[in-house]
């Protein structure tokens, strides 16, 4: 259970900052579905705003990295945090962007051998090597 | 300082083992250089066999994602464990792999907005949309 | 379900080392509620004693810091380590002490922006200012 | 040293945009001393824009919480992120805000215990109690 | 639920390649049992394959730490990490070995002093010691 | 550099409560070095006690687990949550307990393996098989 209110569809309309944001959502991913992460942000509707402005902007499709990798870029850093709900959600975005089954398992290999290899270079304390620092 | 001896290019040369790892690193990326990671781990030969066998195996050229997309995925995963090093040595093999600025740019305010966003559901606790189970 | 056996207040009140701390976090809580965590610990009496004692001297009244701010505090840490059993619970005590709607959207917020500057810094591996260090 | 370039004050003027970043900066803080996340921020102005005006209006004064409580929130989410360069800033933020020796202590110990409540609960993987569901 | 296929028994028959490390893994644990994490890892044959060999000399018998002190490190870093699914198949493999509730709670007051220990140092940002680095 | 005073053994001297833990550290260790994680906890006494207290409570000889194990898990634990200070320090102590270098190599393997299953694991959000949750 969330520990804030997650916003219904009736309460949203009720609320106009809020609904605007939503239409937005609706009309940039063209679909209705709007996930409960907006919903339990509409409590806080500068933070929304804020929030989706941001998300809209960074994840935008034209930028220098194509939409796909920026969703397995974000896979990437949910599962090192551990986020479990973000994981499961843009999992699904990036199916939605054409994520094969054979991406996802060399995304999921990378994932583990970086936590490895993180995990034994933080364990022995390795020093930079000046050339990386040129 | 490292918690472990990192090796000299004159003790690898002494332990055939060893030798035979750091001869196949410089074959595989065309450089005489070897980091500070191997010599580290060249303390433990099978654990260096074994890391570098996979590193080789998940970074290789030839699969489903592209060698930068896959060095943007390690710097990810770095960031979150907050491995220095290991964002210092795969920014580097990055850039070496053609990463532009404007590139590195996106994915420094991916990670960023991954970050905020994972803290967030995680803080209101969010429970996982049924559209993203199916 | 958890790892260690959570006890019952009928095995809490045959072991008198348990029941002693029992009794007092009843006492100090003025309530007869004692949630999981404390039944989880009653498996090893002297951690049990030992963190209920830090517990006490850490979170009590008369600090230089009020009860809500220290509730922020814990509740920030928490969800920095994905703890979901530890959101919930100091979110409910932060509640019980008066959090308001208001401020609750704030601390998320700052959490959330902590966590995206954190990512950004650790990234670019921002070397500490001089000023930082007077 | 950085993964990417900190900005001199020279660069800063050369580029309107990053010029009225640093300029809306220095007139918030009332200060002339701009650190070195902006000065990396630098490279992507429309980041830097973005987290500037994100964080202007989260560490705002005239919140719910105030600006004191909201450095120390800021300082435990850095801690538990292991953000080194961010605990010494935000650690300096609230000095200046008046942090007293008595109240960093609170919140050092408060960052320390949550820290073991929250792997003990993790370790024992205690089950939420439906009271704090409610 | 998992964001990969978990393979049923029959699916692993029908895979040459997969069927061959489920047979391996129930001949090394003398046991028909084998648990999902490996029926997720069947969807990707070369990382299961690595995996398991990896994971089968790491956790071998004959090594210079014995095989219970080996799971209990296995516990502390997947406590560390926040990861519920290792915790519980490796506090289960732990009891198999022999963990007794005695140690099992010396290992969670580790586990916790740790974490407090490590936030504390982390807060203070207490410089390491030359005598540490002899 | 600390976020606070770390005290000199003159410092000590001068507070009584200081000079306590102080001397017990040092008794308890039979050695005169006290390293800068006391030095820095100093300024809070009551921090002081408390840690040291449980720190010889929890890493006593005479548990369940032997010594040298205990220095293992808090290298573990350390690692994973990337404390330098604290991998420095208590690889220092295993060292000092009669950690060897086969011993050592293990230890960082299994950290290193851990890391990447439980990143695996997390990646694929495997679901607890009922078998671990008897």
């Amino acid at each position: 259970m969330a520990t804030v209110k997650l916003w219904s569809d009736a309460e949203v309309q009720a609320d106009p900052r809020v609904k605007a944001v939503f239409d937005d959502i609706r009309a940039a991913r063209r679909s209705d579905f709007v996930n409960n992460f907006w919903r339990g942000l509409a409590n806080q509707p500068a933070v929304l705003e804020r929030t989706w402005a941001s998300l809209k902007a960074v994840m935008a499709a034209d930028g220098a990295l194509d939409p796909l990798t920026k969703e397995l870029i974000y896979i990437a850093v949910s599962t090192a945090n551990g986020c479990s709900y973000c994981i499961h959600s843009h999992t699904a975005a990036a199916r939605a962007k054409g994520l094969s089954d054979a991406q996802h398992g060399e995304l999921l290999a990378i994932i583990g051998m970086a936590s490895e290899t993180n995990a034994l270079v933080t364990a022995m304390q390795v020093p930079v090597d000046p050339e990386f620092l040129a």
